[in-house]
């Protein structure tokens, strides 16, 4: 189906994060929820599925990727960072940054929760969208 | 009234939140204002009632809504999404994301309260508008 | 001058900013730099003077303004909506929005710092432009 | 290499960051990660290098700079304010603005760990594109 044609779909199809950094280590309260994660929130509100291709950015070295996501359609995908694991783990404790490209629109935000101090601090911000 | 003849309004009529998730407990300072919670600020400067529509994405199921809010001509309104309760409230501590639509030009502005822990953490960013 | 001849400015000339809430008190650490705030941060990169205007809406009356402020030409302007005065001081405690109207063009940037517990909280975004 | 040729290449050549502050002392954990600092994070995805100008705005006074950084092609530079020397360091504790001037696409974001409490707090957004 042609974005023409699906009156559902919003968003772009190329975005990118710039900021990117996943704190080493965790303390405070324990589980998956309050360990320290960032992530790429995809929304993909078209009715055909988001094939979705990552490539990571870093200072010193070549681009990683790509890392390949679905979002269903119709559905969101809270992705994070520190689950990629194919080609390669995302490094922890080191810069880099994110290149989103879909072959639907679809909507990104980036989120990071640091919790390697007793309280959590939280960021979020809506991606560049080209 | 047609937006052409509207100098007041601002924004746009569909917007996007890809992120979304309701900590599903609080901790700390006592009270609404202290509760966890996830925010869409919507602000109708225009002339004319906005009437919004607003869909709710999961990463596993259909989506849930519409949910129908109205910001009146030149107000603001700072909707929790755990306030939402018809067609069913938001599931607390689950991924989700959402679409708002308007009739009118809006702006949306997005907002969490993580109260899990004895110290608050805050996000926000604009939503994306297409 | 013109914008077209002014090759320094950046941004535009009617912004919003959804959100708004100034906590009501602050705890912790002592000084101004200390005190729970909201910020508007405006540059003005360009070669005039920029006069703004700001009205502020609520959810339940009509909206208050206008605010005057002045950004100078190559100058930036953290402005907190704590120290609003003129016609009314912004309330504390309650929800409300902006809408920034400039002459020339600038960017404007929000951010609260939240001091109402021990640890403060930080959000900001770059506000919606038209 | 221009634009047009160059399929990796995304964002903008003109940003702007209106908030800017450095806060003037850290507290808590030790080491440069839990420093307080302001960040922009530069990300070129093209396959020319980036040579970005910056400038910094002042609530009281004439700008500084131009502060000059590369950023090779398909890397990513997060760039500390704090790190910035010539012709000038960036005060602390003091209000800014900046605007990043590139002669290829580039993406920029703003991040802030503020650490003059036993607890960070964090905030980011991308910054305003022209």
């Amino acid at each position: 189906m042609g974005d023409g044609e699906d009156a559902g779909a919003i968003g772009r199809r190329r975005w990118a994060i710039a900021e990117g950094y996943i704190p080493p280590f965790s303390s405070g309260k324990v589980g998956r929820a309050f360990e320290s994660h960032e992530t790429a929130c995809l929304l993909n509100a078209g009715a055909s599925d988001a094939h979705v291709r990552i490539t990571i950015y870093f200072p010193d070295r070549e681009p990683a990727g790509p890392y390949l996501v679905t979002v269903p359609a119709r559905r969101t995908l809270h992705l994070r960072f520190n689950d990629l694991a194919s080609p390669a783990p995302v490094p922890r404790g080191a810069d880099y940054a994110s290149v989103l490209e879909s072959d639907v629109p679809i909507v990104v935000q980036h989120t990071r929760l640091d919790a390697r101090q007793a309280e959590s601090a939280l960021l979020s911000t809506v991606a560049f969208a080209e």
